[in-house]
């Protein structure tokens, strides 16, 4: 969510080469598969990871695959979970993830939501039982494409202080809605609870860069610039006492009242000896029970429009959609290829070379080859 | 929403006098009696606009009630509506306002939506036609005492600027939350999307003050601290880009998806000469569904518990729950009044003449004719 125009992303810089898309699918599908993954799930998981990736938010792509490769290792992640409707009332269920991979579990439930939303209009699926599931917007595509409302939230292991607190306590609990128009395209908003990702500090610290003033506390509860004392201490929801409100509810609803982990009981990705016990809740509302005949889309297409055309601040070109930014990235990096920094490529060279996968080769190699040889 | 604890409010200050709770809801109701609503609707309106003032939110308490009356008296607001379900689908509702007074309809909506849940355990009830509603809070009150989980949302007429705009374009669309706990009191998250409500930058220009940086923009889009120059211009969303999104998604909600005025489209308040057509969402959603005999509750008191203890920042006392320091102040005004400026008092004696119904005397005056007259 920024409003700059699409140009280097946080994480793009020196060094970075491009891969197509197609061929980090195949190997991020690779990897999961070998390490016992259903096909389909192995998808879901690598399509998640990569939509994230492919719209500029590299904190949630395919950096993530060797902690998920890790947890599956380790055992504290099931490959073939039995995930499965636990109980369901009216228009309401809950889905057991089986602790499976987070992005194969939400694909599931998101599913179900829609499939009850089309009887009952609107639905919601809870989810217990379930790991860290990438980026939320990826699940309310599912939704869009149907012609429906659909919104995702997730809770996550303590990283942020509430407002007024220093220590960590809230998740970074994300949210996404997405929601269609007609000719123009849909509203993608797609959010961390978090006033910026604590991937952009951990850069910053590796730069020896300071961070903006509101993005972290020091362990001591004091506001700082510096970006190791933010690591050391806690980041800071957005918009104070109604942003940090708004994560606690999304807690409320993904661990409270699902019956997942809450709150300081959930574990971290990286703790390889524990379960996380993630909880989710997606939503699917149809678009179509008020007004007739494609009246959702004209009218969504009016209100994109007069935002749109609403005048601009002092040095901004223009008011931009919510996700709009991101979607001039993916198509940026559909195009391009999606940038990786040396690192991550390595670690991914190496998880490839462990479970006999080969990781590609960037995207000028593959305009090389197509050259005719001398 | 305040991290503070419970004081002097924004509006309080020299010349104000505190005004028995049941003295202004019987002034309230006559007010609207005698303009021909029908007593339980004039009951839910003057409930609504006296919890705001018990919660210290003067901006949505009886300051309102004169606008509210002038609107009955000009005709663009009917004293007795047909308010009534228009369409369901599963558990879906639309509830058709007919224009009447925005609290009438709230609860009447509110009501079917906590009816639907009941048997679909979701449910959401759309709204069009409406009015103003003053505090979306009021609302949820009535899903909690239920035991359910309650959430309201309203568009409001253009005040705010788009991220990145400088023009008015989006309400300062509230959204409340209410939740139900076991012994702990119940979580109320009642909250604009606005950084400030505006009635702070009222009075500040009324008293020559400056206002703080971020809260609003001049007319030409440059931030400013000059309060007059704010109030020319727009206010500005909460929490940045994430904040300004998510005001407009409610305004997709309640004005695009049930067919009500939208974005530029509604006309405010105070325009005596144009109906509103503001619109609505109400949530009502079953605690009981996945947590067998007051578990649900348990873990509410847990999270609580565990929120109030989290160690506070330097110079805060505790950790605050949403909505805690609103029910301080409201046990405080129920115990000696609600306090009232003494414009306001004028305003409301000047209306009360005009529909022969007496403003009541301020809380002093009652202990002193309690005391045995000489």
């Amino acid at each position: 969510m920024t409003n700059a125009p699409a140009g280097p992303g946080p994480l793009d810089g020196e060094g970075f080469s491009r891969y197509q898309y197609g061929d980090l699918l195949r190997y991020c599908c690779g990897v999961l598969e070998n390490l016992d993954v259903p096909a389909d799930d192995a998808r879901h998981v690598a399509e998640c990871l990569l939509y994230s990736d492919l719209r500029g938010v590299d904190s949630h792509g395919v950096i993530r695959l060797p902690v998920y490769a890790r947890r599956l290792q380790a055992g504290v992640v099931k490959a073939r979970p039995a995930v499965a409707v636990e109980r369901s009332f009216g228009a309401v269920a809950l889905v057991n993830g089986d602790n499976g991979l987070g992005p194969a579990v939400g694909a599931r439930a998101m599913e179900t939501a829609l499939e009850m939303a089309a009887a009952s209009g609107i639905a919601f699926a809870g989810v217990r039982a379930s790991n860290h599931f990438g980026a939320a917007g990826y699940y309310v595509q599912a939704a869009v494409r149907r012609g429906y409302i659909g919104c995702a939230v997730s809770n996550a292991p303590p990283n942020m202080a509430p407002f007024g607190g220093r220590e960590r306590f809230l998740g970074t609990n994300p949210i996404a809605v997405g929601i269609p128009a007609g000719a123009e395209p849909p509203l993608y908003f797609d959010a961390s609870t978090s006033v910026t990702a604590r991937g952009k500090i951990i850069v910053a610290a590796q730069r020896g860069l300071d961070i903006p003033e509101g993005w972290a506390i020091d362990p001591q509860g004091v506001p700082t610039t510096n970006a190791r004392q933010a690591l050391a201490g806690a980041v800071l929801p957005f918009g104070g006492a109604k942003g940090s409100a708004i994560s606690f509810l999304i807690d409320i609803l993904c661990g409270v009242w699902t019956g997942a982990a809450f709150a300081l009981h959930l574990n971290t990705l990286e703790d390889l000896g524990s379960v996380q016990n993630v909880g989710h809740v997606f939503v699917a509302l149809r678009t179509d029970l008020f007004l007739a005949g494609g009246e959702f889309g004209r009218r969504m297409d009016e209100i994109l429009g007069m935002l749109k055309a609403s005048k601009p601040a002092p040095g901004v070109e223009r008011v931009v959609v919510p996700g709009e930014p991101e979607a001039w990235r993916e198509a940026e990096n559909q195009a391009l290829g999606i940038p990786l920094s040396p690192q991550t490529v390595a670690e991914l060279v190496g998880l490839g070379a462990e479970v006999r996968v080969e990781f590609p080769p960037p995207r000028a190699a593959h305009c090389e080859q197509k050259e005719p040889s001398a």
